[in-house]
Formats: structure tokens, sequence, C-alpha cells
């Protein structure tokens, strides 16, 4: 295995190794412009082509219909944290909600709270976010501009299920880290928002899926920038996009929806790699604590401790020494944690859940 | 000459060919960590030495004082138009001033007008814009917030002298299109910002160069990742940052210093190429026309046109036979556009001038 396919890093995230190839030669020279990818101008035909590929990807993977705008914007889900509010607050009777499930998603709401009048649904933090509510069961106002919540904690390892009914509330999720993971419902959300750096590419590009009945909600006189509006009128192409993470973005669907053959068969591979690796963690269950509560076990971030901070970095030693990067927990948990992304391979799952068996037995 | 030499793109525009090999070497493995830079984590030392090596490279090239802060943004100029008058507007007793030059400042401007109050210094849309005022000599209240122009206007080829006696009120400058192709002083002015895709590297990061005294004026309660101080703060990580955009920025930066040997170095370069294609054109003027005065021709961006749709576009098609790309005009002037960027060498824009007299000779 390469370096590249041992880094389970919490993002910016790894890439397929059949991408990484198709990038280095755009850099030298696109086949389709004979130019670098680098020096093409977001108003030629072929970036245009680019921006509506990766569209119709998106739209063809996770079944977008065109009720929903799609548009790819710069500023990751921090500018999303102050964007939403602004857009979706002001016109309801009642404010958004947000459920603080953990790391992000309190993140979320505190800037949020700095845009406008919120509530807390929900707040996991005195039970340490190790689990997640039901949102169904939730006691939201019907009036609410918005329920926020994010669908996959990184942090903490927490991920909530597939959500297959929908709320009398407009919903919006914050998808950064498990989007293009497994199947999606887009109808049942307002909005799903991710940025690329995990599933979906380089950092530097987030992609916004917007029901077009809610737009009606946004005040006149915001910044045009920050006016989801102004994005989706201009195809994504309102300002200088960032051309590269698009390519990338747009190789990633495509790889996402011919060669893996589409989200359900992402969603396989994920389960068989998450599966690999929490047994490994179970079958050690003397010695190392998984932080999420079984029940919300996220398939994407798996974080974890020895409970012994020395045992934790005699683990990262241990792990590099064999070519496993990135497993240092979250600055804000610390710990260990694996990030079981969309390009981390099952071979690479297996090669990590033998380091931890081999060093449990040796060491603890 | 290779094809990625001959594009004479408005932006994003060419890079170095040594950088190109280096950017595509990084994609396969950094040669400090072994790893896909498009793999690497925001977090790593590896990222906080390249952040540290961009800013410094800049304050080397430009002699940036420590009383100014240097930071890397997302979102383009576009976000700069909103955020600096959200930042630095509200706290002076007089509107900030804007100098309408051009179709960017014009942009500026009209951005800055949905955020708040604000005055135009000067405006050249009834001319054409085909001149440039001096800005010394307009009248312009000192109480001002700050006075906002654009130094290089990319559409119609204007280009403002370099500053070298400081206003009585904050001066603030987009730099986006001749950053870097020529030294600047930064103290005479309180903000300096750029986005990338012309000098700097590929799309997608902005850098910011601000007076810290001027952060005193930020009001609070702005979302975070508007406010200039949450950057600074985090030194330029406080969500992840564009680490690929800022990867080829340290490159290109580093080639500036260590194999251009500095700013006067580039310019003399940037001159001679200037020089060279305005010679031919004035050679041409029975048949061509340079949209700006002589006065306030750019260095970087040559606006011209052979007075017929016809004729512009049967010289681009000559042009492209020859692999020349990019030349096409803005589609708010339309007309040719030949945009000369550092990474253009002078052998691109003598290859350029004898297409152009020699398709003149045949065809005109």
């Amino acid at each position: 295995m390469t370096p590249n396919s041992l880094n389970f890093s919490g993002g910016p995230g790894a890439l397929p190794e059949a991408i990484l190839l198709q990038t280095r030669q755009a850099i030298a020279a696109l086949p389709e412009t004979g130019l670098s990818v680098l020096g093409m101008s977001h108003r030629s035909d072929w970036f245009n082509a680019i921006l509506h590929e990766a569209e119709s990807n998106l739209r063809h993977l996770l079944g977008i219909s065109d009720d929903y705008a799609v548009v790819f914007l710069q500023g990751g889900s921090s500018l999303q944290f102050a964007m939403i509010p602004m857009n979706f607050a002001a016109a309801a009777s009642a404010p958004p909600e947000y459920v603080n499930a953990g790391y992000w998603s309190a993140k979320a709401s505190a800037e949020a709270a700095r845009v406008c009048p919120t509530q807390i649904a929900w707040d996991g933090r005195a039970s340490g976010y190790r689990q997640l509510p039901d949102l169904r069961a939730l006691d939201v106002a019907r009036s609410s501009a918005y329920l926020h919540y994010v669908s996959n904690e990184t942090v903490e390892g927490l991920q909530f299920p597939v959500f297959e009914e929908a709320l009398d509330v407009p919903l919006v999720a914050d998808m950064s880290s498990d989007f293009l993971s497994k199947p999606v419902r887009p109808d049942m959300y307002s909005m799903i928002y991710a940025h690329a750096q995990k599933n979906l590419g380089p950092a530097g590009v987030t992609v916004a899926i917007i029901d077009r009945s809610l737009l009606e909600r946004i005040p006149d006189g915001l910044p045009s920038i920050l006016d989801f509006r102004t994005h989706i009128s201009h195809r994504s192409n309102y300002n200088t996009p960032p051309v590269f993470a698009i390519y990338v973005l747009t190789l990633i669907t495509r790889w996402l929806r011919f060669d893996i053959g589409g989200l359900s068969a992402m969603q396989d591979i994920n389960e068989r790699k998450s599966r690999c690796l929490y047994d490994a963690l179970d079958s050690l269950d003397d010695c190392v604590t998984v932080h999420a509560d079984r029940r919300w076990r996220s398939q994407m971030n798996v974080a974890f401790t020895f409970g012994d901070t020395r045992l934790d970095e005699a683990f990262l030693v241990a792990a590099r020494e064999q070519g496993i990067a990135g497993l240092e927990g979250h600055r804000s948990l610390g710990g260990l944690r694996a990030s079981l992304y969309n390009a981390v391979t099952p071979q690479a799952v297996e090669t990590l859940a033998r380091a931890l068996m081999a060093f449990a037995d040796e060491r603890v």
C-alpha cells in the first residue's frame, strides 16, 4: 500500500489514488484543452462543462429533484453557519432551533446566535457528547425558521441515522463529514450543505442543496455574495470560483457514479470498513474506550483512546512506523481518531485493525 | 514554447512551468511528508510551516512591517467588497468613499452600498473608463472611514501609478490584478487585498494586509468568519483554509523571492513585456485601438480592438492556430485582451506581438 492509502486524517482527507493520478495529469495539461487546469478561466466552455457535470453527478448520485438548487460556494461550513441564519431566519415568526450534539453543531449554533435569536432544541454537552437525540421527538415550534443539525460529528465520532420521515419544520443539515458516504433523501430536507475536504475533494469548496421554495424567505439587502440567490442565478459562477477544487470534486463524483457504482455501493464498502475497526476495538474493550455510545457510533470517524495519554502516543508512534498517518484525535477531545472517508480502502482499515491488535497484545 | 506558456487569460492566469512541475509532484507526494498535498491536514506541522513561509515571503517581498497583519482568506475580492465596510465603516463619523474607475471598482462600491452609506469620490463611467484620477486631488472628507480604489482595472486595462505619498484618510486598495507585479509601499495603505488567481496562484485564496491600528474600529457582534480579527488571531487557520491554493501561493512567493530575485526584478520583466506589446499596438494605430488613455495604460492587462467584431474574432482564430490562448475581452467590454501576469514570459509576449503584426499585415 502507498503512504497516501494509509492516511486516516480527519480532513482534509485522503483522495483515491486514481484521482490523484488524473489530477497530476490535469496540472500539466487537461486532455480536453491542452492547458493546465490551474490556468483555466472560470468563464471558459471547459469550466462551464465541469460545473454542469459536477451538478449533474450530484443530482444523479443523491436523487436531487429540480425543486432543489445545487450550488458550489467558498468559505466552508463556517461561512454557512452565518449565511444560513442571515438568509432564512428573518422571515419566520419563531427563531431557528439548533441541535447541539457535538463540537461542530455547538459551533454552528453559537455562530447563528451572533446573527439572530436562536433556540437550542437539544444539548448533549452535559453528557459529554456521547449520545444523539431522536429528531422527531424534539419539541420544536412549527413556526421555527428551521431546525439545524450536523449529521455526523467528526470530533466525537457520532452519526445520526438516515432520515426517512419529513418533519413539519424546515430541516437544515450540515453533512460535511458524511456527505456521499451513503444514500440520503434530499426531499426530507430544506437544505443540505457539505464542505469538500472529507469525501468530496480538496478544501476550498462547499456544496449547498437548497429547496427553491425557501428562497422566498431571503431578506433583500444582504451583501450579494452572502445571498444564496446570487450564487443560484449565476450558476455558481458569480465571482471566480475555486476552479481546481471544483474540478477535483467533479472527478470524485464521476468516480462514485461510474467506478464505485453509486452511493449504495459506497455504503456497503463503508459499512464493511467501520465494522472491521469497531470489531477490533470491541475485542480490546478491556483496554480501549470508544467515545460514542454504541447506538450512535459514526461510520466515518472513530474516536477512541487507550485511556492513557502515554499509550495513545505510543500507538501513534507504532502506527507511524507502519506508514499509518493522521490518527491524532481532535485538539478539543484528545485521544485517537481514525477517519474512514470514502477514499480509505477496506485493506487500509484491516491494516489499522491489525496494528491495533498487535499493539494491545505487546504493550498493554 | 508549451501551450501553458502562451496562455494570456485574464484569470485564473498562467503559472510558471517550474511551479506546475513542483505542484504535480506534490499531488503524488510532498517531499517533506511523503503524502499528497491534497490529503494534508490543515492542523499538521507541515501546513503551519507553509503558512509561516507564505507570510514571511510576502513580508520580505513587499517590506511589510509588524504593524500590519497578513492573513489568507476565502471568497475572493467579492467577499472583501462586503467585509471591508462591515468591519471598518461603523466606527467612522463619515461614510467610506469609493473611486469608481472601472468595472471592478464600481462593483466594489455597489456592494459596499448594500452594507452602509457610501460616497463616490470619483466616477469615470461617463468617459467610458479610459482615464484615472489623481487620488491626492480628490475631495475626500478627512473623517471618512476610508478611501477605496482598485489599483489595476483588468477589464479596461487601466492602472494607477505606485503610491508614494500617504493620504490623510485610510487608504484601502484592491490590488488583485497587479499584486506582486512590482514593488509597492504597504505603509501608504491601511489595507491591501488581493485574490490569488492572477499573480499569486490558483483561485480560492485571498491575501489581506491590514494595519493593526484599524482593528479597533471593528464593531462587536459580526459573524466570526466575517470579522478580520478572527482570521488574524487564528493565524489564517480558523476554519479549514484552502490548503492547496495556499501551498501553490507559497511556491509562487518562493519563486519570486529566490528565482526572480524580488519585485524590482519582476517589475523590470513586466515593463519589458508591456512595452513590447504596446509598441506593436502603437505601430498598428491605424487599425487597432487601445482602450485606455496612454497615461493610464496597465502593464498587466492590455484591452484593445481592431474596431470590428469580425476582425477581432478572426484574430482570435489566427492566434489560437499558433497556440495563443485566452485573448477574449471581458464579457462587459468585448474586444480583445492580453493579460501579462508574472508567469507570462517576455518570449510569449514577443510571439503575441509578432502574431498581431502578421495578422494586421495580411488581413487588415
